[in-house]
């Protein structure tokens, strides 16, 4: 396969991962972990999925300040254009409407396509067909999105209704969007999967990015312009400073999906194209677990050093980040995350209530350990 | 109730406690833990339960040489001629005789009784009495022990089956010991607490310091004569240390139970006076978690700093001994043990394997840990 020349990614690389809290946390978020046991951090093994699409030096990671030395450890083959810093987190439409009117003011023409930095997918070869088909589909004016078809009634993703066949050259799985539904009850979900048009809204969308910002202008006028305003000084080093102090504060938080793939949905110019190839945003520990002990149970993954944990008829998971001893003795699908400054136990099955946890944390005022 | 006059106790204070660990190590042993949440350790709360009996300056303890500024900041009312200190380990009867022989020659006629540093009764009152009943059969010649009236077939304990009536003045309820059982099969330990003459061997004997190192001497002749050699030079400063170098390495290490107590029942000179007191040797974590939740389950225990622990939907025993963050989130019956250099996370029906893990520790090599 070739690369598409007119083709670039964005990789908001952002959010903390707090349901994989004390492992993931503001100074090490779940993207600079290795949460697969592969060797490369999840955002090294998203940068490496997307550059035989892109080429080299197509790529645009959108990351908070303070892992600005993370990321240029992670991917040595940036530069400095490569990477917009926040100043502070200002959600998904910043980060990726920023980082695609930059990139249009370098390059008029060019489609973006934004991947989220943490999530998992094994079958590369498919993600790529996949991708290429959503970039022709956005190269005849739609926005297009992946959405993934579900092998489970999962309750904790979105969905996507996929319509009639959008009829694009180069994407015959394209489907009209009918609309995009928010997680569902167990029933509800059972149904989607039984129904086969419902798809998992797995965050990746691919645009030309003048038809993304004009999608955005369309519902967020305001925030669309002060955008196109860092853009213009961005690239100019005396200006980008100034720029960012004076409307960053300004900038309104707010989901791409609400600002605009919904808006634009119901405008009939959006497309998916189902991704028929395995993807985990590894959003918790049972997720972790899972892709270690490869779905089987009555195993135990050991994350981290393996030396120090002593196990006895144990399954589930270990993450070893302190150098204790970690002695786990008959105890099934339980959760160990063993820190310097902070320990979980919990079991797969409540591994989604560790949110509630780090909001504990907060409240108490422990908030170094956060 | 007035104390007895002829009376001296003595404390074994050895045991490491190692289905405790990682809370009770070699350098904290169990007996130096406040596992009841009481605010004193047990060996305290030990040390207290017996000066009522025996008043003020009539209790030895014997110990590791390790041990002795711990134990002397727990009882600072200890003179020096108070503490035996072991120069290693030598087992019970080597604890126990050494200790009655010493006070024999102090004064020739007493009476002493030896309890375990960390076992817990609650009801002190009961204790006491029984205790007076075991005083007066020894004053008669007999080798007393407290058999625990059982409240539960326990497959952990040994048994001691009682027989007739002794007959002893003082005594009512003291009865000839027929046998010593080792700790029985589920079965067999059913059928004990059914009949009603079978009572746990909690390890406490109490004799005439001369009727049990005569006792000894018949079994154990040279373990015998070594003791009495030990303790004739005891009390001469000069003479202790040579006496120790030359003879504790050569001592026996054989449990009270083998060397005295079942031979002497054998020869019908020991008598069991039932305990109708709460007891409990506090002999894993579940235990502990029993002790401080009340027998109810559904609640979760927390020794150490309560402020780091953050529980949600969790039952069972958080230990916090490090100064982090420790969070617990749904999860029923587990135990927790949180050092600063070894994690235990196990549940409370699995607290008897710890043991286990500790022998792994050990075969690992990071003994510092132990």
């Amino acid at each position: 396969m070739t690369t598409i020349d007119d083709f670039v990614s964005i990789i908001p690389a952002g959010g903390v991962g707090s349901r994989l809290w004390p492992l993931s946390r503001a100074d090490a978020p779940k993207f600079l972990h290795d949460l697969t046991g592969s060797g490369k951090t999840l955002l090294r093994a998203t940068y490496e999925r997307l550059v035989p699409l892109t080429g080299p030096g197509r790529t645009m990671i959108v990351t908070g300040r303070a892992h600005r030395a993370a990321v240029e450890a992670q991917i040595p083959e940036l530069d400095d254009a490569d990477i917009v810093l926040e100043a502070d987190p200002r959600d998904s439409t910043v980060a990726i409407a920023l980082a695609a009117a930059i990139l249009r003011r370098r390059e008029p023409d060019v489609i973006v396509g934004s991947f989220a930095a943490d999530h998992v997918i094994d079958d590369e070869r498919a993600f790529r067909r996949v991708v290429a088909e959503a970039v022709a589909a956005a190269r005849a004016g739609a926005i297009a999105t992946i959405g993934i078809t579900p092998t489970e009634p999962a309750i904790g993703f979105g969905y996507i209704h996929a319509g009639e066949p959008a009829g694009v050259e180069g994407a015959p799985r394209a489907a009209v969007v009918r609309a995009f539904v928010e997680k569902p009850s167990a029933q509800v979900a059972r149904e989607y999967v039984e129904g086969g048009d419902h798809l998992w809204n797995a965050g990746m969308f691919i645009a030309r990015a003048d038809v993304l910002l004009e999608e955005l202008a369309k519902g967020e006028p305001e925030l669309a312009a002060q955008i196109e305003e860092l853009a213009e000084a961005w690239d100019e080093p005396a200006r980008r400073g100034p720029a960012v102090d004076r409307i960053w504060p300004q900038l309104k938080k707010i989901a791409i999906d609400y600002a605009i793939a919904e808006p634009a949905a119901a405008r009939g110019r959006l497309v998916v194209v189902p991704g028929d190839f395995d993807w985990d945003d590894v959003g918790d520990f049972s997720a972790v677990a899972k892709l270690h002990n490869g779905g089987r149970r009555g195993r135990l993954a050991i994350l981290g050093d393996q030396g120090t944990v002593l196990a006895d008829s144990a399954s589930g998971i270990v993450v070893s980040q302190s150098k204790r001893i970690v002695s786990v003795v008959g105890i099934r699908d339980v959760v160990v995350v063993d820190t310097p400054d902070a320990l979980l136990v919990t079991t797969t099955a409540n591994a989604q209530r560790v949110k509630q946890v780090v909001d504990a944390v907060r409240r108490s005022g422990n908030t170094d350990a956060l």
